[in-house]
């Protein structure tokens, strides 16, 4: 059992998470000393630039460039500067060190994860990262220890507050896209440069995350299916609207079976249908849920402010009580389970359920012509509404059909819309959404 | 370290959660080994009677009713009793000869949850009850573990999904209460005395573990005000609803302030008006929800069914595996935390939101009247919503007027009260409700 003593904490990046992580641990010491069962001691914040203006009141001593001499002479690293490198061999060095690493940085985890996994458990540290998916909301710590001994079968998450925002707004507001954008910017939720949140890169690398942590499998980024939201329209968001459901950016994480029977999992972010009486659908604003089926858990929701500075110190904090506890009973980290090793399947491999779009003709004998290419490629209709005449002119009236399939492959879905597109019944294929959470 | 061999599991009880937990250990033996790190042998399940007929496939060597030898003989006890005794012995037993504890009853932690919390600290082992609250929805880690860096201030729970579903069926089906009783019977959600839901003693217990653990205070089950739903009417149901609120019984742990300004916790279990826009208001069915608010992680809500015998499981299941993992790394079980030992405040100390429904005579000067009385007593108006005339006769007619108060103490609350019912301008005081979430 190792000493009882302070454990210090070096603390990489001195941005706004990195601030309130610090002030959070001076401030309120005493007591997450009582909760831990030791103290927690900042010995430093590592920086690039010591000149750099910030704002916060910590004493200047704590600054410092030198990150390495930092890391080696601490019991605990908090990462907080993101991105690739140098998080990466920062980390790495901190636990071949044999320190316990907390990081928030979801792009090295889901890119780098297994390497570093692998490093802790070499040493028997422990890597701990509550802070990379859904800011302050448990959900690693649930899915790692709660539900441990069940079996996860599909998540589906709210996990960038950005695209939730905007696509609420949407729905809500009646805002455009674009207006929706820049109002999320105004506010501070989407940054200058808002492609990694809208064409869901950040939603790409969580997915990843909890897909590996889910099915104790490394789900790579490259193996996660990404589709950003930037192709959503209003109008589909008011369609959706009077159908009974809302337009969700969604990471989907899923146990699926492929055509050939093999047994694997797969990750997706993509714009889909949400049913208004789900669960999801009532998050609002920049919030982030995430839905979690098992088989013998049933449904559970985790819902919370997605990442904003505070919430992610929040995490941080939660992470550094565990691992001052882990200390003090001694003893090596639980290793990152990739025991079961599934294999990890392709789009091609996931079935979901599809809303269809149409502008038809407004003749005798459409509908059946529509049916008849939907069942010529396998793909099973849930359910066909109508409007009444629409469009087109006297002589050539039009309609809407909104069509709803029932679970079908992506290839033969895109089959059959590829066929609707060719044919001359049909003016227009409005649009096409999987719809999820039914 | 100890030795790495198959951890000892001895189950009290043989009842539904008992034999699915045994089941599980058994049919999942392989894959909960690889992620616990150690194997998990069931070595017993004691229960009361041999002969009783049980719904079950399990090895007939593994039933026994000599629980105190199963138990020396076990690494970790599994205790699904329920209920104070014989439970509480057991439990002490176990704890008392090292093994660690993992229980779902909640009976028994409210009334007895410090002596037994004292006994694991004394011998380092560890008492785990994450399916004590709200079955399977991660709840107990979460407070105690991701938000340990943070403070919570307030929990508002719906902990009892018998009740839920009944206010439930009232609200979309339009139920009355003894319909919504009969049918929650009829479905398996109610016990046949349904005393301990429908009064709150349930939720009561479940509110003293929850602010226990979320304060660092020992929160005694006295010490929870509880007040049943069986006064709540159908009325009361559709006239919330019009209002913009559904009835819930609530579960609220949170800190206060007192007259004297002394800072400490309350807990109260009662019916309340929760607005429809917040996350509480869509749980629906026998589900349970928590919603937690603490400084740094802002709201969070944890969802999902709440305990039948299949979600209980998989919560004990998720417990085995922690403690065969904290078996594996050794060392001392983390104590649970009081060192906060904060005041448990009376009702009184409380001040919350109320709705008051009054039947007042349709004349001029009434609401004036009525204004005055609420000053007089110091409860200030938020809002007042008059109907126009809808009773009483010509010579006498009478509207409905809905106050919502600001935040208002128990006592000032019932003195204005008191007042309204004994002025003549008020026929009839028709409902007083707590407003909470807003």
């Amino acid at each position: 059992m190792i000493e009882y003593r302070n454990h210090r904490v070096a603390i990489l990046g001195g941005g706004s998470v990195g601030s309130q992580v610090a002030h959070l641990l001076i401030s309120q010491g005493e007591e997450l000393a009582a909760r831990a069962g030791a103290g927690l001691e900042v010995v430093g914040i590592a920086v690039r630039n010591l000149d750099a203006k910030r704002d916060t009141d910590l004493p200047a001593d704590l600054f410092t460039t030198d990150a390495e001499a930092l890391i080696l002479g601490a019991d605990i690293v908090v990462e907080l500067i993101g991105g690739i490198e140098p998080a990466r061999t920062y980390i790495l060095q901190a636990l071949n060190s044999g320190a316990d690493v907390i990081t928030a940085n979801k792009a090295v985890l889901a890119t780098h994860g297994p390497e570093l996994f692998e490093a802790a458990e070499q040493v028997g540290a422990q890597l701990y990262y509550e802070a990379a998916v859904g800011g302050a909301i448990p959900i690693i710590r649930p899915l790692r220890d709660s539900l441990a001994g069940d079996r996860v079968s599909r998540i589906l998450g709210i996990v960038n507050g950005t695209t939730n925002f905007i696509l609420d707004r949407m729905d809500t507001e009646g805002d455009s896209l674009e207006d929706a954008l820049a109002e999320a910017t105004r506010l501070g939720y989407a940054e200058a440069d808002p492609t990694a949140d809208v064409e869901g890169y950040d939603a790409a690398q969580k997915a990843a995350i909890l897909a590996s942590l889910a099915f104790h499998t490394t789900v790579p980024l490259g193996a996660v299916y990404r589709e950003g939201m930037t192709s959503v329209t209003h109008e589909q968001v008011v369609a959706a609207r009077k159908a009974g459901y809302v337009v969700k950016l969604l990471a989907i994480c899923e146990r699926v079976t492929d055509a050939d029977g093999l047994e694997g999992v797969a990750a997706r972010v993509h714009p889909a249908l949400v049913p208004l009486g789900h669960p999801l659908a009532a998050v609002h604003g920049a919030n982030n849920a995430v839905f979690v089926e098992a088989e013998a858990a049933g449904s559970l929701m985790f819902y919370g402010a997605g990442a904003g500075g505070i919430q992610t110190a929040s995490a941080v904090l939660g992470d550094l009580v565990s691992a001052a506890r882990r200390h003090v009973a001694g003893g090596p980290g639980v290793a990152e389970s990739t025991h079961a090793n599934l294999p990890v399947l392709p789009m091609s491999s996931v079935t979901t359920r599809y809303q269809i779009t149409l502008t038809v003709l407004d003749e005798p004998g459409v509908l059946a012509t529509i049916a008849t290419m939907f069942s010529d490629r396998g793909v099973s209709v849930e359910g066909v509404s109508q409007s009444v005449r629409d469009g087109g002119d006297n002589e050539r009236p039009t309609a809407t059909l909104v069509i709803i399939t029932h679970e079908a492959s992506e290839s033969a879905l895109a089959a059959t819309v590829e066929d609707l597109s060719s044919t001359s019944v049909v003016s227009a294929v409005v649009s096409v959404l999987r719809v999820e959470g039914l």
